[in-house]
């Protein structure tokens, strides 16, 4: 890319605001968040991306999330906007691989958190370099103030969470203790089997299956899927838990 | 302010990027908010803000309202960021008087959106330009999207209500009655007094005075003051109401 297609590029963009991604998935009962290393980057950080001056700010955060991971109907969320002075910056772009064109790794001075609620086995990253999945409790060191941008997606996430569709979270069938699985993962805490069942039993976003989950003791082997369009409206009411 | 110092003053800024702030006060029990008619403007606007590149963001926005109305120790809290494309924000340029050097009026293409609880008593405008309280049902029309801010301001405020220092909106003393007209106003449904009272007072960040509030019927007309350090304690675990 010549200096001249380069800068051009550069002017379509809102210059020092970044949109920073929390994508969590949830796999084998652990809630974990997609992390990546750019090319040339010593650290891990968090899927972010620059804003077009002409798109809205959560068009921004879901086409980074189409270029970086392929998926293009993910539920994602704004929860919070962050502010870094510019000092802090300047310190971050001594380093000359920040200065790199590639505006994911550009620091920025504004950057609008989202988080993003997908099926783990959907999520086959698209981008140069390296990614991982990474247990919530188990985080590597991050760059720029992801740390901090995790732990606020995370307590979004447990604040909100009666009003959000977390079964998109699970695959396509999953079992009644999958889904309280995912609640007592994202809640760090425990709920009475037969009680926790019942109540979602309650709701009738849920349709039983005509298959079992094989292969895992399970005292409710039973697979159900989600009606998305009664959970929608199970959810403007907010789910109990 | 010449051209250069004007540029330069500019260049502390970050491009594209405000605050704005809807500023609730409580008044005759009812909800209002502040707005602004700058010199020059026919429309009437929230307090709107640049953000230095040099401050966190929540900095700008009690700078601003500092610089706006004198207070200088007010709850502000975030609660959405709205952007406007290019194209919206172009058009609304094409009126002279948006270009004025004046950061308030500039149209931008991010905006953070706070919001804070003030005692409407002690605000005193300092800017040149009118300014009004204006109730929350009975806006008049507003420049840039200025009235989505109001919309959502207003839900983020009703759905964190538990958990926020509403009482932020009283005078220092007030009567049950005005604390729970307070809520009801904001929620926009009634209570039972009764029920509501003895719920207040199951916490214990409320001191009844010795004095009464004089000149209106009031079945309780005692007055009370509010012990912040207990309140904050009460508002981590979030209120009833």
């Amino acid at each position: 890319m010549t200096r001249k297609t380069s800068a051009s590029i550069q002017q379509q963009y809102i210059r020092d605001v970044s949109v920073d991604c929390v994508m969590f998935g949830f796999h084998d009962y652990h809630l974990k968040v997609l992390l990546l290393q750019w090319p040339g980057e010593s650290g891990w950080s968090l899927p972010r991306g620059p804003v077009l001056r002409n798109e809205p700010i959560t068009d921004a955060a879901i086409r980074m999330l189409h270029t970086t991971t392929g998926l293009d109907d993910v539920f994602v969320q704004q929860f919070q906007t962050f502010s870094r002075p510019a000092e802090s910056v300047q310190q971050e772009t001594a380093a000359p691989s920040s200065r790199d064109s590639n505006p994911h790794r550009a620091p920025s001075l504004i950057t609008v958190g989202f988080y993003a609620l997908v099926d783990f086995d959907r999520v086959k990253p698209k981008v140069e370099g390296n990614f991982q999945w990474c247990e919530i409790t188990e985080m590597p060191d991050l760059l720029f103030d992801h740390h901090e941008v995790v732990e606020s997606a995370l307590l979004a996430l447990r604040k909100d969470l009666r009003y959000l569709p977390i079964a998109k979270l699970l695959p396509g069938k999953f079992t009644l203790r999958d889904m309280q699985k995912l609640y007592e993962t994202i809640l760090n805490r425990t709920f009475d089997r037969r009680n926790f069942h019942k109540l979602l039993m309650s709701y009738d976003f849920l349709s039983k299956l005509p298959e079992k989950k094989t292969g895992s003791q399970n005292k409710s082997p039973h697979l159900y899927t989600i009606d998305f369009e009664k959970y929608e409206s199970a959810l403007q009411d907010g789910i109990s838990y």
